[in-house]
């Protein structure tokens, strides 16, 4: 989902009333950034509060490549990461996550095995081979093992793009907080729904109903759900309890669109870029009777702040023994306060840009190859800017490209290197990226080995259900990553 | 002003907050556009209900062209053209025009002879020339007479881009109300602001205080007189019977960017094209006690229409021997309705395209030649569309390029011309244009001809200030119309 896609950050057909509600009674973060412009590498960052370079979750295959977690991965989310439910186990919480997990599918990587305590939902993106027995599609889970595979027992049709899965989704969500209502356990559920990544998807009561197509539709099941799931918390009596934070983990994929793909309002490009588009995110907390309402922050936020933050709320201190790049947004959201620090846009393993205050400097540009533009692969469609949207990678780590953003939201028009504002605001970045890269310890890259045999060809619960398939011999190789 | 300019739609920054409260408090409309992408045509065209291919506001020297109103222009509003403050004196209404008339700068032209009762503004742009006693710098009048002149009597600081004229024009609104309301008199003020045209300016307390530059600073400080000009009708206690519309001529500037030119959100292009970003137009309805808080409108609404529902509030009927474009928005602003009407996009005096519902096709695509664009005019910064912001005037009458605004707001990607949805909505829009152009009755074109002897070189009242230029020969000729 992107920046642009709820009313109340813009979008022109204001289809989304319970995230707009939500934002009124809460906070509205403008400013609010992913950790990468992939999900794996984001949400592995939101859940350990570090840097995909740090937490491994990027690739040495290729320089600025945007790399994920496909079932061919070996990778995966490493044991010595330390995730938020781990944590919040110290402090009695009881974990669980609905939805995309996307932190690696091998038995090792497992959610139930890095600190949640109950899974509905499936390893991989919902991608094909959509209905085939020779390969594996992605299962889904019920905790330890498979409930079944999407569009054989999980249907999504891709002719009409019905699928209930958000329903389910939203039921069990309900359930488990009634269930944790009921049993006064404190919770932290991860609601990680999937329904606005291609093929995107919609119940059948939410189809065609939005201006905005089948995306549209989407966006509304989702904003339906959230709306219903902020009420069923008032009616338990346990929102003033609850701290509920609503965001994304990349910007909307230009390349679905128009059909598929969403809004980033009015900045560059989309998903798998550093520009805004690709990395700026809605954002909204809530949590009634503490977060003054309909609260706006400029607050420069990322998602790994919701790993301070959570820790936090659960009166726990975040790991001494790493870095954690996240930080506690409680002050802001709680007392308005402004916390100076810059947001590091990173595309695998190489800092492409920084943002500090409303200055951001681009050390490299790429959006993608010219070999994949020319097959009609387009980050930025209608969005070409002459010597930003490069389709070459162009360093400029000697004289980075510096746009303001207030003055310029969309990153359309460069300073001038010879401006005395291009001066003062890129001798200050550079100093921060000097002290970020002087400490800056990588961790051992994750997304770098394929193999046909590690696909979800077998799940544990398979034998159950008669749905194992035989995997092939072992042949690892170096993913292939072209964007 | 653009449509991406206010917190209410978007706006990155979000430093609107009184209009944002104006919009929680009255109607905001999504779809609301000008009637043509350039100021005095759209002034024109809201003045009279009249689009100005009626009442004469375009020009028949070049295909598409945007032609305005000028120091040189000999043409300006017709005697025959019937404006809102002429009808609005037959139910008593005192008529106040502050800032911007562009309507014709020549004495028969005067907003006094065309229903205004009084007046404090000027008659063009505040362009250049700047400071010169060679060439006039455009007068203020105060009433029939000229106040002084832009830059000499009014300052601009073109460094700066200070200038306290919103605080003049701030007053004098405020004056006029409290006035109105002593003599309990009904009235109508057009405040036609134009701090946010380039040259932008601001006044002292208002520079450098937006994230957005100087732009921002105009934008923040007509924000702050809103919210003035509300608070004002609220303490004397006449807000429930004052209906006030906020909403712009047309889209941000893009060719003054990033310094002087706004943001159309979402949108394509920006003023000077019939792209969204040239048309579409903040919108807010306020009137407490009758407009319900908090509603937001889909209805495709014009400028023009401000006609006919203020001739509606004052109990009056529009004239019944022409053409009227607009309609009255009463049943949509107080009862919710939605009306169906198509959106026309003129450019001068050829159609460029048509809305209807949430589709847009267009017959003529252009942005501008690729002799200006070779000089770097460039009115889509950024946004370039192959096939749709052509440089070359194409005609696709017979094959309308198709848009679905709701899926594709930004322009970006046309509909297939074999899919049985394009057949069917350029089926219906197309019946639409032949119904719209068999009635069509163009006025007589005032854009035309241009004549330096015409300029103000001698406004009334230059006497007493001694600011009477001399004017050279009368040396009528065609105006040149670049864009």
């Amino acid at each position: 989902m992107g920046w642009g896609d709820l009313g109340a950050f813009g979008e022109p057909s204001k289809e989304t009333p319970n995230l707009d509600q939500m934002a009124a009674e809460g906070m509205l973060f403008l400013d609010f950034y992913t950790a990468s412009p992939l999900c794996s590498p984001s949400r592995a960052a939101l859940l350990t509060g570090r840097l995909p370079v740090r937490n491994g979750f990027y690739t040495t295959n290729g320089h600025a490549r945007n790399a994920y977690t496909p079932q061919e991965i070996v990778g995966g989310i490493p044991d010595s990461e330390l995730l938020l439910p781990e944590l919040l186990k110290k402090a009695g919480y009881t974990n669980k996550i609905i939805g995309k997990w996307h932190l690696g599918h091998r038995p090792q990587f497992h959610p139930l095995r890095h600190g949640f305590d109950e899974w509905f939902g499936s390893p991989n993106c919902h991608f094909g081979p959509y209905d085939s027995a020779e390969r594996p599609n992605i299962p889904l889970y019920r905790d330890w093992d498979m409930a079944g595979r999407y569009y054989e027992d999980f249907k999504i049709d891709l002719k009409t793009g019905e699928a209930n899965l958000t329903q389910l989704y939203l039921q069990e969500a309900l359930d488990f907080i009634s269930k944790q209502q009921a049993s006064q356990q404190p919770f932290f559920l991860y609601w990680a729904i999937d329904a606005t990544h291609a093929p995107v998807y919609a119940s059948k009561q939410f189809l065609g109903t939005s201006q905005r197509g089948l995306y549209g539709d989407a966006v509304r099941e989702i904003d339906d759900s959230v709306g219903k799931i902020l009420k069923h918390l008032q009616q338990l009596g346990i929102s003033e309890n609850t701290f509920v934070f609503f965001t994304s983990d990349n910007g909307a994929a230009l390349i679905s669109a128009p059909k598929q793909g969403g809004s980033n309002g009015p900045f560059l490009c989309g998903k798998q870029t550093t520009f805004e588009g690709g990395m700026r995110e809605p954002a909204i907390a809530w949590w009634p009777g503490h977060i003054p309402a309909g609260g706006v922050s400029h607050q420069l936020g990322s998602v790994m702040d919701l790993f301070s933050t959570s820790l936090s709320l659960a009166g726990l201190q975040p790991p001494s023994d790493r870095q954690i790049d996240g930080i506690d947004l409680l002050p802001v959201i709680l007392q308005g306060k402004l916390i100076d620090r810059p947001i590091f846009y990173y595309r695998g393993n190489e800092l492409m840009a920084v943002r500090a205050g409303l200055y951001k400097a681009h050390y490299w540009t790429w959006s993608n190859s010219w070999e994949e533009h020319s097959k009609g692969i387009d980050f930025c469609p209608g969005q070409s800017v002459d010597g930003v949207t490069t389709h070459t990678q162009e360093e400029h780590t000697h004289l980075p490209l510096l746009f303001h953003l207030g003055r310029d939201p969309g990153e359309k028009y460069p300073l001038s290197f010879a401006s005395e504002e291009y001066q003062q605001a890129v001798e200050h970045i550079s100093g921060l990226v000097q002290q970020h890269k002087a400490t800056l310890v990588p961790g051992q890259p994750q997304l770098n080995v394929c193999d046909q045999a590690v696909m979800n060809w077998a799940p544990p619960g398979c034998e159950k259900l008669g749905k194992c398939l035989k995997a092939p011999e072992s042949d690892p190789k170096k993913c292939s990553w072209p964007h």
